[in-house]
């Protein structure tokens, strides 16, 4: 038996992503959003969500380049208070004392202690009411080597992400054990 | 150090969405997504992505109405079938021999057995490049009465969802243990 909930931005689990970003006068900036996800694999394309008021959403606009760093749950607290304290009064950098870097591909910072990061070039701006979809491809993926296995890939254990599910209490969780493979577990219904 | 892993859709973890829509002749029909995610808060919209080459987006863009279906862990299989049975020649519910149950919202089925569903109508499509960007208004959310915590809210550990991590091993794995509350852990930081 199902039960309405009514009309909202109810998703499991959403992903906890950092958006690095210069202001226009070069300071780099950084904030966490959980409303995106990879959009198009060709030309390989990441979409993130940005309310207009946010000093994030003036910096793409203005750079059209921005990068996304998947934080470790290390850096909880961090990506948490990326999230939460205004970039516009607050050098966020200074706050947490992590580095940003200068992307050589785009123009945008990324974190330096983050394990895998995107950069990515302004492809598409769509308007979607509270929250302004920035497209961008992605003209690179770099990860620490720590996180790569023997073959050069990264590791989800190493890696060590996690996930925001926006229900009731609003909790950040890591990733769990494997359940199976895809393209693969799904065989045996024929 | 980081280490270049070139241009991919490489983005920890992104969620498993089974995406519910009828065929022009009334078929229903069921089809797994990575690439997806919300999209804004105002209208509550989720955005998912599709091939051109997919029965899906032929359905979406004839009905302009979809559901977003999360399976619990116990749906794996189902789930990941899904993903590789072409809509086109296979009835994916008769194989899978779960239940189609038609919204009364939009023009789209849901699973009766997967624990959470968003009833989306069409508000935007975006074409970009290898998948279109079918935007949905979420006009409501239904839950399963046994995944609400006794206020009436979803528990992430009862809808039990899991996660793709589309990196050299391709695994499913669980929502982990909680690591922390968001807009709260970060307070730490000054």
């Amino acid at each position: 038996m199902k039960r309405s909930l009514g009309a909202q931005t109810l998703l499991y689990p959403t992903p906890v992503l950092v958006i690095g970003t210069y202001s226009q006068d070069g300071k780099p900036n950084a904030m966490t959003v959980a409303w995106g996800g990879i959009c198009s694999s060709d030309p390989p394309s990441v979409a993130i969500s940005v309310r207009p008021a946010r000093l994030t959403y003036e910096n793409i606009r203005a750079r059209k380049a921005f990068t996304v760093n998947i934080p470790s749950v290390t850096y909880a607290n961090e990506a948490d208070f990326f999230g939460v304290a205004p970039g516009r009064n607050k050098d966020k950098f200074a706050a947490t004392g992590l580095i940003p870097v200068k992307s050589e591909l785009v123009d945008a910072p990324y974190i330096q202690e983050f394990p895998l990061i995107l950069e990515c070039s302004l492809l598409h701006t769509f308007d979607l009411g509270a929250h302004t979809q920035f497209v961008g491809e992605i003209l690179d993926v770099k990860a620490e080597d720590k996180v790569l296995n023997h073959q050069g890939h990264p590791d989800v254990a190493l890696v060590n992400p996690f996930v925001y599910c926006p229900d009731n209490n609003m909790n950040y969780h890591s990733i769990g054990k494997i359940i199976g493979r895809s393209f693969s577990m799904g065989q045996s219904i024929k």
